[in-house]
């Protein structure tokens, strides 16, 4: 605690899924860490994540899928060591549910849609498993008669973000990490030349601005990441709002609706451990807007309806918003930018949950300078949406150097 | 204020549309008032109202549906001057909207209802307009193209029942009533014979009862009147609670979308004068759950669109549930019961707002022991579910007594 006199060794800001993760990570490899989050910590999008991990599920064609592939396999991988850590650590259980995903075509063209699918994750060596709609229907017999097929990823889990959150907060204040909420971030500082980061600008309650200062500052400010004021523009990132709304669902007879994970065309519903489900979700283009839709809501339920007729007995406790954080190529951005001394960690998209613990471990190896350039840190590079370099999802050997640039 | 230290002239159980506006206009013709809420003033039932005011739109057949009809003609007559009378004592606006009502068919079979809906107010001599699908667009352009027929009932408006209790709550304050909130009522209180009414006991804060003594305690405690403590069992009357689920909805692009009231087949949408809507209502017998579920939610949202497509881009800004207070023939329940000094004014099922001035005047005009027999009040009777008067909607005479029984 006699750190907090001093400048930390690094900053972040932003105390979403991915700061919470990097501040614990880093302040239990001892370095003192100061987080920054202009609200409350956990209650932004994270807040409102379902909490899938399911990169089979979400396996997408293309060289950005198979990078995102790729992240969300190795960091699905560590879920359950992080988990275990983290409930050690806070003492609190995170709602790790490990029985699978089903993803269900409700029609003719879903189901061929579907055998694609299936195929696809054939030719890459991903396990699953087609299921006559018989088959789903003993696995999950809440499902539709209707039903025509459906494909059972059964390492796809889940886990509770709100647990989560909540672990991670106690676990960063165990670990000495100095939470500052309610503290926007006025703006980067420079150092005199101009050349490397001196920490960043807050507004004190006189109006004036004063520096905290460090040697690093981690933005992982989700979809507001590209609104800091201090980038150079040539240095920014193209993090944008993808506005989803999602409705929490409570069963009033308890648990026992459903038991794993089940997809569909147009959204997905998650049980919890405890009666609660999350129908999500929609995926929609409106800038910072905030507010539940009607015609969002509609088509979830609607769709839910069609799936899982017994839905229409839930109770619905919540309706959120969340705003993901969009890339251009909807791969995370994580790395070393410019100005010297800025680390990016955000642009997570849908997959900040299941993207935390690799997150973590990769900012924390920056940080610390340590180990081999991971192979998977280029693909997210922060330069590659530059004129520079500006294939996305293409190795970019500019951000692909290891050491202080 | 004097009056406060002594016992009152009559007690009022429940503040919300129907008990604020008996205390308001009791207050206003010298009666001394203390009003009981449970909870909040105006913040159950009545808060989650629509606001309809519209007995030619929701005429019935049958004689109960005839009584109704009559009490809602003359209800409605009374709302203007009630609304005047009431902004001119609180300051307020009250948000009556005369724009009437349209009443929509999406396919042949309601159409063909709505012609014989049509038909029969024709026979009772209520002014309706037929309209074809292009005179309805013309009159609200967002009607969906699909619609087959509709029904004009010009003279039905609507209220902001928010603004009439918040309104209704500052009067009743002007007034002299003494509004006294999360103050539950333990039990009625009968005299030492046991004969009338001595006044209603209260939980002390040391858990001791205390009597509030009046001679008239008038029960508008809408659902919940029925469980009220004290009333003998062969006087209660027999109100249930009907649940009702809506939605609060906002147009961030302002008003326009829709002047009237939309009323369809399941539901129906009210404009408020600023660009929000309600879109209500389930009806639903689920004893006293107070949750909003999945399957009303979405029955009412895919009505809607089909009716208004336009309600896709507008923002849910509250999902609600009210209970109203339903009785076997859905009449409400006006007039004295026994034991002596105790008046109902309940049961308005879904004709809360609407009856609210006219019960009031019946109400007021039984503690002023004034004028003839209203020629209403039969209908209203709490007798009429005991076995002595069971024949549901006919005209008992025991009731019909007007002097002090």
């Amino acid at each position: 605690m006699a750190q907090r006199s001093q400048s930390p060794d690094a900053i972040v800001v932003g105390a979403g899924i991915i700061g919470l993760s990097v501040a614990w990570q880093a302040a239990r490899r001892g370095l003192a860490v100061t987080m920054l989050e202009r609200e409350e910590a956990g209650r932004g999008t994270s807040h409102v994540a379902a909490g899938m991990l399911a990169p089979v599920a979400e396996a997408e064609f293309g060289e950005a899928g198979r990078h995102l592939l790729e992240l969300g396999l190795r960091s699905a991988d560590m879920w359950p060591a992080f988990a275990a850590e983290l409930e050690a650590a806070a003492g609190v259980e995170v709602g790790l549910m490990r029985t699978g995903t089903l993803v269900v075509a409700r029609d003719e063209d879903e189901a061929r849609e579907l055998d694609r699918q299936a195929a696809f994750r054939d030719s890459l060596g991903l396990a699953t498993s087609r299921l006559r709609p018989s088959e789903a229907r003993e696995r999950e017999p809440a499902l539709a008669p209707t039903i025509r097929l459906a494909l059972e990823a059964s390492e796809d889990h889940s886990v509770d973000p709100r647990r989560v959150l909540a672990a991670l907060r106690r676990a960063c204040l165990e670990a000495g990490v100095h939470l500052r909420e309610r503290t926007p971030v006025a703006r980067l500082q420079l150092d005199a030349a101009g050349r490397r980061l001196a920490g960043v600008a807050l507004q004190g309650p006189d109006g004036n601005e004063r520096l905290l200062a460090a040697p690093r500052v981690i933005i992982a400010a989700g979809a507001w990441s590209g609104r800091l004021n201090g980038v150079p523009t040539a240095a920014g990132v193209p993090v944008r709002p993808v506005k989803g709304q999602i409705l929490r669902l409570r069963d009033p007879a308890g648990p026992g609706l459903l038991g794993r994970v089940v997809r569909f065309a147009g959204g997905y519903l998650v049980p919890r451990t405890d009666g609660r489900y999350v129908l999500g979700a929609t995926v929609e283009e409106r800038g910072f807007e905030l507010r539940p839709a009607v015609g969002g809501v509609y088509r979830l339920l609607r769709d839910a309806h069609e799936v899982l007729p017994g839905v229409s007995e839930l109770e619905i406790e919540e309706l959120c918003v969340g705003l993901r954080p969009g890339t251009p190529d909807n791969v995370p951005v994580i790395g070393r930018g410019s100005p010297e001394g800025l680390i990016w960690a955000t642009g997570h998209y849908r997959n900040g949950i299941l993207l935390a613990p690799l997150t973590a471990a990769l900012v924390v190896d920056m940080l610390a300078r340590e180990g081999p350039v991971d192979p998977l840190l280029p693909a997210c590079s922060p330069m590659r949406f530059t004129a520079a370099g500006a294939r996305p999802g293409a190795i970019h050997p500019v951000a692909a150097q290891a050491g202080p640039s």
